[in-house]
């Protein structure tokens, strides 16, 4: 028995979650339960993308992930189901969800759902809420063991599965240029795409200074040096910091404010952020 | 050991939810407890009955609700828990949470809760949390079997349930009207009270067209021909569409964009819908 | 077996919780997670410290709560495990979250968690995320029985654990003087930290008329007469009313309204709250 583990952008106000909980249980009453988040904002596959990269290793092999961002439901978008590296099962429409996993190399097989068997008894008239009737019944079957991962369908090739456009970090020199990935929406912090491992070639040092500079579309919207360090408590209230968040990444922040209230940053690929590393 | 699902509207930012999870949990610490939504708009008893509608139906026979959007809290109101025809339970103040299950026909049986025996010891001092010393506790003992359903206090007639004023969807020739039951409220959707199956009875083909009237107190606030579908992707992004929702009910809903917000339309009785088949 | 309960000011819209879950999960799989809640406002200590206080005691002994509003992340601030005098255990920074059970004579004993042996294995280099790589991850091994509590630390000195400065409630006669602790949030009622006990040696009656004078740094905003009753339902729709809230406490509210917006009043020790037995 595995957990299952569930996601999408429904929120949290109506009974849409319980659904797809009630569907599971009737699966199977013994079956563990969880939540990713159901805060995902409206149609936001992006977003999606990212709080799967951010999750799935830290669940044993076995898990079942189902993410339902699902912009598509109702067309002839496909629904699959992942097997990560780690052993983990991501059961989703294929509309770039697994863009990330993909990207970082951590998708190794795949599946189509077949939905003449993979669907929940009863439930054909429904065209609008697959998160139910096919992703909540469906990982609730392979994660409970009533099907295995070969009864979900077909194995197709994972270089079919659709993936969004990213634009990989880069490193020239002294200087290493990326993208805001994602924020962290309750803290302000900006989590770019550029590693740490990659960030240190620039010869930076812990405890120095970096220049961060950030432009949106082309324009610039804020410059400054800061230092780079740990964590929050090694700078003074309200001073902004360079770190390694908890995914290996650079991120940018405020301690104890917003950097992206304070500077009106967003997230996604036309925010582009470029750290040089200042001279020793 | 029965599922026990929890509703209010407490919301999650206090620790009110959480004390009526000790108090289930202290009765028995491996019962299952899951969430119906705690988002419930405060004293919303209209939407408290739609959400059980909503969901209900997709948990196991046995399974035990608790939905506590209580106004009347300290007042003379009855606590009863009442049995739907799919062998689930729902333990509430009888205030008009019931409604949607009783005029679809699902109640079949209900009991007045014997607060006597029915009450988390050592609780008689508190008189504003039911949720917590009554519901949350009688739910519990329940669900994991330390009481059974006679257990809980005298049986009533399912007539004697309160149930609020509901206005019934009514086909005229090739119209229906009928109500905006309740709003999907993430994606801004209008969840009418028309059932699909009355709604055909107007000659509406699945692909044609329907004239869509939406007024308020009687003045139309909207008036547009619409095509009938399956779902979103159906239409284009930002056109209207009219489908069959995840209840089997008429919905009208803007693909990716927000029906209910672009045109400011609300839920309850005062907002009356009227579809009508257009010629072949 | 016992049961761990997460508390934290990471919000539900992003990975953050279920990267704890994750952990958690990897400890022990048939462990039984819960929320208090995750939307304590960011750095707010305070509040946090009143959430435990509102619901650990509704939880069986053993119970092991996590609390992570961790603004010295980072820092050299101390990690610790607390015991209750109703054998919960309480893991946090040691940063004042503390602070009412402390008040109330509820803790007794301490232990600091030995970080070098209770960390997720390979998260050295993550600074910023104490909540999943320490805290979660000791908080489930204590729970599922890994570790003892022994195993958590040595022991220290409770009188050696942070507190906030808390301003303690005065009985002068017929007037009794605390502070607004907490707001009920989504009911607008205000929480004192008057004890019903105190406030009844006033000579106030069930059902009397009390005179409510509130204050924000020594400036009165509100100052009206109510009855001192039961519960909501025991005033009119849109009257105040005093009452015992569900921790014993005296509690001040509007009947169907929110208290707090009308009159703009907040929590913490500036906004004093003065109650007067009127004459009888």
């Amino acid at each position: 028995m595995d957990a299952l583990i569930l996601q999408s952008d429904f929120g949290y106000a109506d009974g849409a979650v319980s659904a797809m909980y009630g569907v599971a249980v009737s699966v199977c009453p013994q079956l563990r339960i969880f939540d990713l988040t159901h805060d995902i904002p409206p149609y936001d596959i992006w977003e999606a993308s990212n709080r799967l990269i951010q999750t799935v290793g830290y669940w044993p092999a076995g898990s079942v992930f189902v993410s339902v961002v699902d912009p598509g439901v109702g067309s002839t978008r496909r629904s699959v189901v992942a097997r990560t590296t780690g052993g983990q099962y991501i059961i989703t429409p294929d509309n770039g969800t697994l863009t990330h996993l993909i990207q970082h190399g951590r998708i190794v097989q795949a599946r189509v759902i077949d939905e003449t068997v993979n669907r929940l008894p009863n439930s054909g008239e429904s065209y609008t809420f697959h998160g139910r009737d096919i992703y909540a019944f469906t990982g609730a079957r392979l994660a409970s063991g009533v099907i295995d991962y070969e009864g979900v369908g077909e194995q197709i090739d994972c270089e079919e599965l659709v993936s969004l456009s990213v634009i990989e970090p880069v490193l020239c020199g002294r200087v290493v240029t990326g993208t805001v990935d994602v924020l962290d929406v309750r803290f302000g912090s900006l989590w770019t795409n550029i590693p740490r491992s990659l960030f240190l070639q620039t010869g930076a040092l812990h405890g120095g200074c970096v220049c961060v500079k950030i432009s949106h579309y082309g324009r610039v919207i804020y410059q400054t040096v800061m230092r780079y360090v740990h964590s929050f408590a090694d700078v003074n209230i309200g001073e902004p910091l360079l770190y390694a968040n908890s995914l290996d990444c650079m991120a940018i922040a405020i301690n104890q404010g917003s950097f992206s209230r304070a500077y009106s940053v967003g997230a996604g690929s036309n925010w582009v952020v470029e750290l040089s590393c200042e001279e020793a």
